[in-house]
């Protein structure tokens, strides 16, 4: 039998800057709000996911009016915000349970396939975790002392989620006191001595993020093949 | 006195697939080729820029069309390209002095701004290199032997063009014998002892790569107000 799988989407802190205007994922695309997508792709991968949402508090009328439009009969627990990321997340953790596998997934990104929501819920279930990534297709410089030095770009990878963990492991990893050098779950984890594994991710799974970006989810959204241009 | 300037477009080798179909460059968007639309932006920086532009030998008419119909009195040479894109600039760099500052830039990089470019000459000037790059906005992992790692992402930057040099050492540098390991013009200058200068580059200053990429190109042509969306 599969472990149980829930999404855990940090939608918003109380801290950040979020709660001051319309969030991204709450900009509707061809008539639905981008969280919506998001969350639907999830349901078609595995219909059984349970949902925890973390949201600022401000936001939690606004969430209601859409859930109860476009996923009346979903599971989706919600929970306010903490200051940083890492308190968010560990908010929506506290009302999981030990056991199960959970993917932590940006609430802007509505592209993830049935195929890599597939890949990563399994391998964490042999890993312990599974953090969806792609190679740069750009080449790469690292920074010492203000020096900057060319790197093999295939030697490394940029995170996307989902970010799949063990539910008992992340758990602990998010007892930690938190560390600024936290820019990620997958960072809390291997910080708490988690040894991290990559699923290949996908160019389309991308994150929401400027203007630009919606215009493609709107063709994508609508099913313009773009391969045809 | 400034240093003379000159552009060198490496647009597809002899031994690249680029041959086979029309490639990015050449695709008309709103009624004019990526390629023109790359060129003419180093022109607004600087009227009095020299193009070099390497080419497959079999792209050499279809360039002639395009060069007649929107560039017809400016300076630009073509030469053919090599088996690799460090032949290709091979080439390009033997059809210019040994003397002035030459930016390597990207065919298929039209949004380019004059700010961006005076600044790498300018850099380019003073520490005879300057590369225009990015702080990559996902979090970042480094491969060992197999096992991935979280980097700090501040630490690092994801190179664009233009790659700007002064002529007299790039040509150096492309002296020594070809490396598998030159990723780039910045990799191939380094290799050959040069200390690498960044240049803070541009989130709109990308590569037309995909076809999600040709539909921003279109709307950023158009002057359609993206922050307005």
């Amino acid at each position: 039998m599969r472990n149980k799988q829930y999404v855990l989407i940090p939608a918003g802190g109380s801290g950040s800057r979020m709660g001051s205007h319309v969030p991204k994922q709450f900009i509707p695309v061809v008539g639905k709000p981008v969280l919506v997508y998001t969350i639907e792709a999830f349901i078609r991968a595995n219909p059984e996911t349970e949902f925890v949402l973390v949201l600022p508090k401000e936001h939690f009328n606004t969430w209601e009016v859409i859930k109860k439009e476009f996923l009346p009969a979903q599971n989706i627990k919600i929970v306010e915000g903490g200051a940083t990321r890492f308190n968010s997340v560990k908010n929506g953790l506290s009302l999981l349970p030990g056991t199960g596998t959970v993917a932590i997934h940006d609430a802007v990104r509505p592209f993830v396939s049935k195929r890599l929501i597939d890949d990563c819920f399994t391998a964490a279930e042999k890993h312990g975790c599974a953090i969806a990534a792609i190679e740069p297709k750009d080449s790469l410089f690292e920074m010492k002392d203000g020096q900057p030095f060319s790197r093999n770009r295939t030697a490394y990878r940029l995170a996307q989620t989902p970010q799949c963990f063990s539910l008992k492991e992340i758990k602990q990893a998010f007892n930690q006191p938190y560390n600024a050098a936290f820019t990620d779950d997958a960072s809390v984890f291997e910080a708490n001595g988690g040894k991290l594994h990559l699923v290949e991710g996908e160019y389309d799974n991308f994150k929401i993020t400027t203007p630009e970006d919606l215009i493609i989810a709107e063709y994508l959204i609508k099913g313009i093949n773009t391969d045809l241009l």
